[in-house]
C-alpha cells in the first residue's frame, strides 16, 4: 500500500493512497493500521510528512559516482550522521534558506522507513523492520559543511528534511530509479541498484549502535550530480513506484 | 529548585528534591510545572534521566585544555553534534560497552536543559529559554571515533547518555566546579569559567540552525582528561551545586 499521512479538516490523519483518493486508516506506525469508515479526494486534503520521526539516521557517500564528485575515499563501514526531527516538512512545503549559507543543495535519496522498533537486528531478518520506503532531500548547507568537521549544522536545519508523497510498503528498493529534477531539469539520475550498502544492510549496521523506533527514518546518501538551489526554485525527488516529493526553496 | 523525574510505584512523576525528601509537581517542562499533594522520601523512589530529551545537541572542544590534550586547533564556531534520545540513561543505571569497541570514555559535561521552544534566540534573550543545568556524561567509543569522520556512530550507542540527577533551575554556570571521578579517583576536574563558547552563546547558535524543544539537552563540552573505561567501573560526574551523576559500566 501507499501510506500517507493528511491533514483534513483541521485533523491529520493516516490513510492509503488509492489514485486519486485517500482512503482512512486507524492506528500508528508503532500500533499497526486498520482500515477505517471512508475516505476523502486527494484534492481535498494536504499531504503531510508521511511519518513523524524521532530521528533521522543518515548515510553518506553511498553511491560510487557521487564518492567521487565529491573526492572521497569509499568507505569500508557506512558513514553515518543524523538530521534532527525539527528538519522535517511534508510535500509542497518551502525549503527555506538559512541566512548563514551562500549555497543550498539538494541531494535526492531513497528513504528506509522503521516499522517496529530494531535493536541489533541481523542483516537477513532486518526487512521485518522496514515499513516501507519513501522519497527524502537530504538538504544541505554546502559552504557550511567542512570537510574534515561535523555536518549537524550543514544538514540539521529547520526545513532540509523534505519527506514524502508516501511510505510505499510493497517497494523493493533493489532496482529503483531516482531522479531529482531542478525547475523541470532533471539533476540526478540514477537507481538505488548501485548503492554501495544496501537498506538491509543499512538497518542491520545501525540498529547495532543504536535502537530504531517507529517512523524512524534512514537516508540511503545521494547520487551523482548535487548541485546548489535558489530561492524560488522548485524541487522534486522522485523514486520510480513511490512517486514524487516536491518541495519549493524560500527566502530566509 | 532541584527538578527531579523518579520511579514511585510503578509510575514517573515529576519533583523537586528537598534534602532527602522529594515533593511532588504536577505538569511538563513545556507546561510548566506546579506543586501537587504530597511527595516520597528519596530512599523510596528511582530517580530517572531528569528529562526527557527528543534530541540532544553538542558542542564539541569547547575547553582549552581539552582541546590541546586532542590535538584539535582552536575552534573559531562551536563544533556540534548530535546523539540521539535513544542514548539517554538515568542516574545509576549501566553504560552498555558496546562489542564494536575496545575503548569506551567517560567525558564529564555541564548539560543545559531547554525550557520552552527556542528558534533564532538573540544570545542576550537565551537566558529565558533556559530551565536549568544537569550533569552528563557524552560517552565515546573514542577507537570508533574518526579523526576526520563523523561522530554519530562513536557517541550514539544506546547508553551513551548518562543524564542527572537533577535540573537544578539556579545553577549560575559562569562559575561551577565540574570532576569526574572514575572508581573514586578524580580524572577530570575543571571549571565551567573555563568554557570557550558560553552557555547562551550555545543556545542562541544552535536556535539559528534548528528549533530547540522543551526538554531537549545541549551538552557544552568536556575537559582534559578524558580516558577509558572497563566493564565493572563506577563513574560519576559532579558538577559543584547541582549534584553527582553516577553510573556503572557493564559488559555488552
Amino acid at each position: 500500500m501507499k501510506l500517507v499521512r493528511v491533514l483534513h479538516e483541521g485533523r491529520a490523519r493516516y490513510g492509503t493512497l488509492c489514485g486519486e483518493r485517500v482512503e482512512w486508516l486507524d492506528g500508528s506506525v508503532a500500533e499497526g493500521f486498520t482500515p477505517a469508515e471512508g475516505g476523502a479526494p486527494l484534492s481535498g486534503v494536504k499531504l503531510l510528512a508521511p511519518v513523524e520521526p524521532t530521528k533521522a539516521v543518515c548515510v553518506g557517500l553511498n553511491y560510487m559516482d557521487h564518492i567521487i564528485e565529491s573526492n572521497e575515499k569509499v568507505p569500508e563501514t557506512p558513514v553515518i550522521f543524523m538530521k534532527p526531527a525539527t528538519a522535517v516538512i511534508g510535500p509542497g512545503e518551502a525549503i527555506v534558506y538559512p541566512p548563514q549559507s551562500r549555497r543550498v543543495d539538494y541531494e535526492g535519496e531513497l528513504a528506509i522507513v522503521i516499522g517496529k522498533r530494531a535493536k541489533n537486528v541481523p542483516e537477513d531478518a532486518a526487512g521485518e523492520y522496514i515499513l516501507g520506503y519513501t522519497c527524502a532531500n537530504d538538504v544541505t548547507a554546502r559552504d557550511l559543511q567542512p570537510s574534515d568537521g561535523q555536518w549537524t549544522v550543514a544538514k540539521g536545519f529547520d526545513t532540509f528534511l523534505p519527506l514524502g508523497p508516501c511510505v510505499d510498503t510493497d517497494a523493493d528498493p533493489a532496482n529503483l530509479p531516482i531522479r531529482t529534477i531542478l525547475n523541470g531539469r532533471v539533476v540526478q539520475d540514477s537507481n538505488t541498484k548501485h548503492l554501495l550498502f544496501k537498506p538491509r544492510m543499512i538497518v542491520s549496521y545501525i540498529s547495532a549502535v543504536m535502537t530504531l523506533e517507529p517512523g524512524d527514518v534512514v537516508l540511503t546518501g545521494t547520487t551523482l550530480g548535487i548541485g546548489p538551489m535558489r530561492s524560488g526554485d522548485r524541487v522534486s525527488v522522485e523514486i520510480g513506484g513511490i512517486g514524487r516529493l516536491d518541495s519549493v526553496v524560500s527566502a530566509p
